[in-house]
């Protein structure tokens, strides 16, 4: 077992989970005999890199606990990548862990993030320099392998899920007709598009995983309409057509009218323009934009609480000795749901996707399989209860005071 | 004390707590013996014209409890306006009342349903059919004349302020500096935006009561920026310049750009581009939208509460022999918060707007005051717990069956 002082850090887009998964981390390693000192980094590795540390130690306790229900990154985050050809940011994150006397390293992130732990890890041993270097997963794309889910992702579903079901409620209002389409977060991993379907309100579903066509999306739109009279659709950001383009950065769609303004609003705002055009329907877009990565205010209780258990877990990995891994989430069984931790060899990781399997997408394209909805559903099981203050969440005031004498 | 059957209806935009009113009136009535049956209209007024009524009696008590916590109007919901001029909608609504022996008619709606109120009310007299005939206040806007508030604010309002502070959050945790618009809904009253003074996170606020000015927002945004390098903006939807034009329908801004797609983004994306283009800093849109008005999940209990209660008020008062009237909120203290209900003259409320007072705006035009926060803090307070069912929300499912054998 390793004595010393451990590091946590943040990285890569925030999550509602996120910081719950800090507070695990930080109560756990306050609680470890082996670690003195438990710092945070400001700002992820550009913390470590511009000696922005701070001790939890002079936080309040109390605050400290405030964290598990606080969206977004608290410690801050970056979206640094640290150049492998180039040994001076290693040199110089060595030199800051040396004079800390940091012998743990625990990094929150996404698949870059992991890619950050990785090179840690293997610049640790090949100066010989002993530390544990765990990554803890996160993102709201649920993108990451080795894992059976990501923590930030189940929040973010329930939200989205949630958000369309009120949505429908709101459509269903009015005698006239209309077509809604829901753009939601999702580059190249449909996920969040996916966990749409967890309400029955969503009548389609497009994925990145699936090339969109135009003429087979105006024939969906047109049949539910027909049917249903209210179509709502959901479409990830990052569909691209047969050629992979992003169907968000067309300027021209088959002969169709000049899509130039499209780079302003995203994909939503060009099935927007091109079912009023091609279908001649009331249509009304909207985007979560980042409050489906925020919205604590009504997040999955069993998000939080794994995302607070990897947290934990990454510390008690590490106490283990564990170097180079990332923590994952292996579902033991799904009704009852039950899931525990392991350790993923983070080569197994870093820089790779995870994306919606193929057999999970029906023949059409445009919608999930039964199989995919059983696989989302426990994620969104739960409600967490926010502290409030004058009738608003009640989120952790950190003093996150930068080291002014730093330790020798 | 009238003897006889009573009909509920909705109309206008729908909210949160619209049906938190119908619900607190269905039980009301339900328990009053001096009426004998309890039904609703489907789609408001244009449910009574059409014959389309449901009974009550029909419905699960328990489906029926679900309504208080149900978003959007169950009822279904329309904006139609009757027609002054042409006695036949009138002769056509009466016939339907004696048909089915009304003599409480219940409508629960905002400006416009008031005028509705008070048409029926009219010629109620003018034929002699004893009726009463009360209007229950609802809207989002707040603007209704003759009461403290409107139920269905107070909990847009939790939903804006909670949103704008989880987004401030967001924007917090990378280094980089942002600008970020929201939009929030109010065409002439500013009160939603003014909402967003709840939380310390909204910097800048443009309502529609101050013409807006494009120079004055450059020096604030420029202000703010230096000062804190994230800007957080809120601005209501129907911002107008000092010629009263629409700022979201400009076409050109004082031989600026060409703002020709405006329409199709409004105010939020025309403001974007103005800040993109003549400040040049990196700047994200947010429309709440829909959501707004539908956000049950994070709702005000202050709010459902009272839209609870005016509903019940209105059948008690109905029972009193009222007629003519919309009941009122009339706040008793502010702290600690009290608030009861009065009958307010339909004469008083039909066709006015309630907006944003001058005083509660502050001198610079580009936030409120202390006082108007003051008379906003109440109304928000409270959570409400949401019945769930698979990790989501779970809302009144009504079987609305239209009376195939009407009653004589």
């Amino acid at each position: 077992m390793l004595y010393g002082n451990c590091i946590i850090a943040q990285s890569g887009g925030p999550t509602t989970a996120i910081n719950s998964s800090a507070c695990g981390a930080i109560f756990e390693a306050l609680n470890q005999k082996a670690i003195e000192r438990v710092f945070g980094a400001r700002n992820g590795i550009e913390g470590i890199l511009n000696e922005e540390i701070f001790d939890f130690a002079e936080e309040d306790l109390e605050e400290l606990k405030y964290l598990k229900t606080t969206p977004s990154s608290a410690l801050g985050s970056c979206r640094y990548r640290l150049k492998r050809d180039d040994s001076s940011d290693f040199e110089r994150i060595f030199k800051v862990f040396n004079k800390y006397n940091i012998r743990y390293f625990f990094y929150i992130g996404g698949n870059d993030s992991m890619d950050t732990v990785k090179k840690i890890h293997e610049y640790a041993q090949k100066i010989n320099y002993e530390i544990c270097v765990i990554g803890v997963p996160k993102t709201i794309d649920n993108d990451l392998v080795g894992t059976d889910h990501c923590p930030g992702f189940g929040s973010a579903a329930k939200y989205i899920a949630t958000s369309i079901l009120e949505m429908a409620h709101d459509a269903a209002v009015y005698k006239s007709n209309i077509v809604t389409i829901i753009e939601v977060m999702g580059r190249n991993a449909g996920w969040l598009a996916a966990a749409s379907a967890l309400t029955e309100a969503t009548d389609l579903i497009y994925l990145p995983e699936v090339p969109f066509d135009f003429k087979r999306f105006e024939k969906d739109v047109r049949k539910v309409y027909e049917e249903k009279g209210k179509v709502m659709i959901v479409v990830s950001e990052g569909i691209k057509d047969n050629l992979g383009r992003y169907i968000s950065t067309l300027e021209s769609i088959g002969g169709h009218d000049n899509f130039g303004h499209a780079q302003l609003g995203g994909v939503g705002s060009v099935l927007e323009k091109y079912v009023k055009e091609n279908i001649g329907k009331r249509v009304k877009k909207i985007e979560f934009s980042i409050l489906q990565r925020c919205a604590m205010h009504y997040s999955s209780k069993t998000d939080i609480e794994e995302a607070y258990m990897v947290g934990q877990q990454a510390v008690l990995y590490g106490i283990q000795g564990k170097s180079g891994y990332m923590v994952g989430l292996k579902r033991i069984s799904n009704d009852p749901y039950a899931c525990e931790t392991e350790l993923v060899d983070i080569y197994e990781v870093a820089n790779l996707e995870k994306k919606v399997p193929s057999h999970w997408i029906n023949k059409e394209g445009n919608h999930v399989t039964k199989e995919c909805i059983e696989y989302l559903a426990p994620l969104i099981m739960g409600e967490v209860s926010i502290p409030t203050e004058k009738g608003l969440p009640r989120y952790a005031r950190l003093k996150m005071r930068i080291l002014a004498h730093p330790i020798n």
